[in-house]
């Protein structure tokens, strides 16, 4: 999950927990298609008169012309820029008026609008939402300001940022084809040429019913729900065809890289490898299970290899871990990071990664660890029900990213199957240097640290 | 230039020389334009009686529409199958009958064809390629085996060659955002689903006498090719918009990349860098012409000073060079490379050249050396002169990337006119190691290898 408008520093776990070992269950879920193809989901959650109400389009910045880097994320902004029905700033006056909370995100993948509100406010978000499918109105005089906004923005979190620069550099050389390996925010000379035409024809292009996903997670019934759709959203015209999302693919990747981005700000040094994977979406049954379990033991928790390795036995690093998120239509990553303890290089520190890993290969997992990281991953999933903003957009996202509420549900079981065996598969078939890049973040581009 | 049809291993200065110091002067060259567009360059040459005919269509990969990578290349092959007046294998049977040459090529930039022939059947010739301007004709009979033929070529030339390889996978790198980092010939998978319908799309988009240059060297003058030009190519309706070529641009490279390919038949390791930096067309004035010279002075021959650094002096290297070729639409490259002695590591023999181009960037370039470039650059461009297929390319290559017919006449006198300043500021400018990504030529990926 590659998010520009909402930073994405963990992991979330793409699923709901069962109650009890074995069969999935977790809250009776409603999915359902409106007749102009807007996909609804419900899911149930009475524990407070509230309903958080999303709205998903599958269009993200791996959709965008190539040229035109940062239109999805500058259309996410200029959603709220009212239509001729809500004009103006009224939408967002009309949620801050009954006390609500609202959002939006943009990634490769999808773009995404929520809102938080009492639930009797539940169909006029929906009214609101719906109206803003095909009724977007612009003018310059809105989209110029806006380019603004976007633009520090960019520097806010990228420019202005040594780590993130690195990871947009990462993600640049890890992708030798795919969108994937451009900034969702954007490359900043291309943002900068944005124009109103741009946004309206990206808007017309990709913005339609039959293109979108709506999760309403609350304290409403899917009848409730069901009867207000077809009041609002049944409402709007299919405006465009499905986007097919047929995205250019990776070639064989033969040749590890590295990327070393220098910045006087740079207190600490740090090394982070990032490996080419399958997604949830796109991954081999259990294989992303298998991932996920991966990454658990080598880097999450002061139990995980590279921490007790790297930061306790060997006292190299302060802080040393892996994720992976399997959120995505085509392509996902493992990363293992650290940072260094002052004197220790960067490189004896990658090498103390590298035999973690090379361990895992040659020696698997062991039962104990595997069932700690498959506990913990499921438990997550449980205590993140609490959350019912998190709860909604695990739905959304992952039917943005090509799965289905089944799989979603079905998840913990999925997690539960993972064997040793599979994870160490995985880490002989995943952990391959010539898939991956390795970033250097460092204060000043030595000889020596350049290529340490 | 990136050739995919033909190779290119050396630099070729886009020039032809001046006789005797001072203006440009060389041979007598007309340029003019048909009615319909079509540029029309003669480079009078009378030494024997033939003719080397071209035509430059602007259009190469970096014109390719994403997921769609090797589809000029392709094309360019399947403008062999044939038109409705000369069905079949007709035009290069054609060819074979009266004793001429033919061939053709593609790069990033243009897709050209040429055809060298006794100077009484030019205007066959023109006849035979105006026809095909606009009348291919393709069957899935004749598309589909010379897809087997293409990707025949790409296991050739490519999957089969290590150093291709590592070429391809730096181009990747080195391009953050441009169509450059994609391979003339095409990645594999992308190969292999093209289809009749992809190449006659891109047929009917790009292949225009307004988007064309035609080139005729040899032993005619440009009446006789105005004559002939009006019965044949001033037929050739406009078919589409001249190419606008507004690709994707870079955005700020600020991140050193290295790139390591590992193969089991690499007897010899080597290390390549490159330095993206403006072409002849994008370069500020003098700046092209001063990485020429920085490129003759740094790596063309035994004096140089990579050579003479590493090879002679230190001898830790089996050979060492440098190159800049300046003929591209948008982005140029300035390598180094050197090959290290065996029992030298790869990291000994970048430290060496990094020591080279520190030196040249703190101290500058001395006069001798300076004068023995310029020299040498000029000298080559005279004796090129005496291949008129040469000549032919260098006024095609330069016209077709935006360069004129001054442009090339000018450029002796471009280059006598480099200072050693001039030199010192573009190495400074351009030899900056985060617009670069180096390369990496190894047996097997060693931890200490891939990052030597």
């Amino acid at each position: 999950m590659r998010a520009a408008t909402l930073a994405v520093g963990c992991v979330l776990p793409l699923a709901i927990a069962a109650n009890g070992a074995g069969a999935a269950t977790g809250p009776d879920v409603a999915d359902f298609k409106l007749a102009n193809g807007l996909e609804i989901v419900v899911v149930p959650d009475h524990r407070a008169p509230v309903v958080t109400h999303m709205i998903w389009y599958k269009v993200g910045a791996a959709d965008e012309t190539p040229g035109k880097s940062g239109l999805a994320h500058f259309l996410e902004h200029l959603m709220f820029k009212g239509t001729q029905k809500n004009p103006g700033a009224a939408f967002s006056q009309d949620i801050a008026a009954i006390g609500g909370q609202e959002n939006a995100f943009t990634t490769s993948d999808y773009t995404g609008f929520y809102q938080r509100v009492p639930r009797e406010h539940l169909k006029e978000m929906m009214a609101l939402e719906a109206d803003r499918i095909t009724g977007l109105v612009l003018t310059d005089a809105v989209v110029k300001p806006e380019l603004n906004v976007v633009l520090e923005e960019q520097y806010m979190r990228v420019a202005n940022n040594p780590g993130a620069r690195l990871s947009e550099q990462m993600d640049a050389a890890l992708y030798l084809n795919h969108p994937y390996g451009r900034p969702v925010i954007g490359w900043r000379q291309e943002i900068e040429k944005l124009t109103r035409d741009d946004a309206l024809d990206f808007y017309r292009r990709f913005y339609s019913p039959n293109n979108a996903v709506v999760v309403i997670a609350g304290d409403v019934t899917p009848d409730e729900v069901k009867a207000d759709a077809e009041e609002t959203y049944a409402k709007v015209p299919v405006r465009t065809a499905a986007n097919p999302r047929q995205r250019p693919k990776e070639p064989v990747q033969e040749a590890p890289r590295t990327v070393t981005l220098a910045d006087s700000r740079v207190e600490q040094p740090s090394v982070t490898r990032e490996y080419l994977t399958p997604s949830e979406t796109t991954a081999k049954p259990g294989e992303s299970e298998a991932l996920d379990v991966l990454a658990h033991v080598l880097g999450h928790g002061a139990n995980s290899r590279l921490y007790r390795t790297l930061v306790v036995d060997k006292s190299i690093a302060l802080t040393a871990g892996a994720y992976y998120s399997g959120t995505a239509l085509d392509y996902a990553k493992l990363g293992v990071y650290a940072t260094p303890k002052p004197g220790v290089t960067l490189r004896e520190v990658e090498q103390g990664i590298d035999a973690v890993l090379n361990d895992v290969i040659a020696q698997g997992v062991a039962d104990d660890e595997l069932d700690r990281a498959k506990t913990r991953l499921i438990a997550d999933a449980v205590y993140a029900q609490d959350n019912q903003a998190t709860l909604a957009r695990w739905y959304g996202s992952a039917l943005a990213t090509g799965q289905t509420v089944d799989m979603v549900r079905s998840w913990p079981d999925r997690i539960r199957a993972v064997t040793a065996q599979a994870v160490q598969q995985a880490a002989r078939a995943w952990l391959d240097r010539r898939r991956s890049v390795t970033g250097y973040l460092v204060k000043s581009l030595q000889p020596e640290e350049s290529r340490s």
